[in-house]
């Protein structure tokens, strides 16, 4: 098989590569990098790809030719890296709403979608699911709460699923009360208790955000309804989710809190492949809990139940909000708090008129970021 | 869909009953009963079978003659009411090593079983496995643990199980010292802290013999060496049984403790059909624990292992003492502890060199069930 993984310098990229190296008949093709040149070259080195592509351009000038690979740049490298020569599967690891153009092109292409870019689906699910279905191209999740659903509803032919628990560890702030976040620092908020990932998820998983950018993105992929999604805080992040079928039977996925395995099967599926990661120790977690999700303190993951049942664009204008408070959050010019007010704000001043289609979550996207900044 | 329940006026059969009436599409064809003549004469009038049969010779002759059902007795009747006529599926929810003749009958017709029965692949294994695959026919389980197995599995296409966890909620006994197992009664071992089944299960739950003999089963039903199946102790009876794939990934079968569900899938397999039962409440159930197994001082679980490892008839010399031992216990002939002693003579005492046949399987039965009651 032979693939390409955008963002193979990130989180989710260089984890993809470990699972390659673990994996026969795998040939990596292309990879592409937002600015990392110097582990990109080490990965070109070693993989040997006919292509790849530096999204930052500046960035992109630094890198040395190596092999034979082909180097491009910006966001047209990476969407001809997701798209161009004969690739079967594109890892789509990017981080943030530059991962719509690459999939949409890849789609379009034919070509199946392992997706652990959140913001696809969440801004352009509407535009994505369809054409996948058109092309019959698959979307297999990478994110392990969706790669848990994926699991689970695999087990049942149709469309068996009554309802889905997402489950969510509830980041470093669990319990905290709103006097307590209204004071909690950067570091505090990068200190995930159970996932080691990039900064943006991060800070995404302390504002529960990550967990309401799920339940969109499940709406998508499962096709559900988003009163059938239920979020379940699950502080050991040991069950990555739960599907309950309409017969009152539920199948939950655990394993190690470790993104390979989700990686894996999105690369094997339908197949499973030994390996020798490390198995989950039922002696060591002998107690998993389960509480309610503090909707209150966490304001955020209601917002994005709310911009799904509203639809349209408001989706895209949620991320594009939270996309520009967090790098605000990252950059400390505003505290953890502000951050969902900066949202909320935001969607309260968009119009909602919108048509969903390439030009309008690119326009709407630009406006939202626009006005977060702003905002603040 | 015909069905034939096998046991139908026990704890599975009548709740097999309450699932039927919820499922368009299925005619019962044949009934059958031990002795519980009043019971069965209701459920005749309700399903007008074509058959009934009752076990106990005497009981038989007081059942009226209802509508046009047909009435039979003793092992004979529920043999012919098992494989005569136009059967779909036969639902075997006979206690004990009754259980054996019925199924090999029913496989011989191409009849696919749905299996309450641990008895039947206990002793039976050897011979029922590879007659289904030869005739094609399906062994369903309704053991709750192995649906949750054959569920999870279900998942996953080709032989991709590393090992699986069948979960045991411990028994009214869980943590009990020995002196403490020494004085405990009847009524306190007959007072399960989860599941409200028949007599001789309970006290196989409270020995943990009835693990054990679900060990046994797991082997055969999955085709699994001992050392794949692991016993964890979960106390909440919510996790029903889990799966753990060669990739890591680990799938969970929970529910609410209804062995309507499980019986419901194995007659709707591979379909799940919606119902009005009870669904997993995660408010109530926030908290799951698991404990190794105390093999020491519930000596069973582990003469399981023991007797499914030496194979041939060891399983059933195990199973016939135990259930000789329960019967004793149960008429308050012996203590608690002397269950576990009485199988230990008992398979001590047996000479280990007989083929596993029909034949050989009764003649040992009989043997150790009178070996077991004469060494008390």
């Amino acid at each position: 098989m032979k693939i390409a993984i955008l963002g193979s310098t990130g989180s989710i990229g260089t984890q993809t590569l470990e699972v390659v190296r673990n994996l026969d008949n795998i040939k990596v093709v292309a990879l592409t990098a937002h600015s990392n040149v110097e582990l990109l070259e080490k990965q070109i080195a070693e993989f040997n790809p006919k292509l790849a592509a530096v999204y930052d351009e500046k960035a992109a000038v630094q890198l040395s030719n190596i092999n034979d690979t082909e180097i491009l740049k910006g966001l047209d490298g990476i969407v001809a890296a997701a798209s161009s020569g004969q690739i079967d599967l594109v890892v789509n690891a990017l981080v943030g709403n530059i991962g719509l153009l690459p999939t949409l092109s890849a789609i379009e292409a034919g070509i199946d979608i392992a997706l652990a870019n959140k913001e696809t689906l969440v801004c352009g699910g509407e535009l994505i699911m369809p054409l996948a279905a058109e092309k019959g191209v698959n979307i297999l999740p990478i994110d392990s709460e969706h790669s848990a659903i994926f699991q689970c509803i695999s087990s049942s032919a149709g469309n068996a699923a009554e309802r889905i628990y997402l489950t969510a560890s509830g980041g470093p702030f669990r319990g905290y009360s709103k006097e307590k976040l209204a004071s909690v620092s950067l570091d505090d908020a990068l200190n995930h208790p159970n996932w080691v990932m990039g900064q943006k998820v991060t800070i995404d998983s302390a504002t529960l955000m990550n967990k309401g950018l799920e339940v969109i993105e499940a709406k998508w992929l499962f096709d559900l309804h988003p009163d059938e999604i239920k979020v379940l805080v699950h502080p050991q992040s040991i069950i990555h989710s739960m599907v309950e079928f309409k017969d009152g039977q539920i199948l939950a996925q655990l394993g190690p809190p470790d993104m390979r395995l989700p990686i894996q099967y999105a690369l094997t599926h339908p197949k499973r492949i030994s390996n020798s990661f490390a198995r989950l120790n039922f002696a060591e977690h002998n107690s998993l809990t389960f509480e309610q999700p503090d909707f209150k303190n966490f304001p955020c993951l209601n917002m994005a139940y709310e911009a799904i049942k509203a639809g349209g664009l408001y989706p895209t204008v949620l991320n594009a909000a939270n996309e520009a408070a967090v790098e605000m959050f990252l950059a400390k010019k505003i505290s953890f708090t502000d951050i969902a007010l900066i949202i909320d704000r935001t969607i309260s001043s968009y119009n909602g008129h919108n048509i969903v289609d390439i030009d309008n979550i690119l326009e709407v996207e630009t406006w939202a970021k626009r006005f977060a900044c702003e905002t603040r």
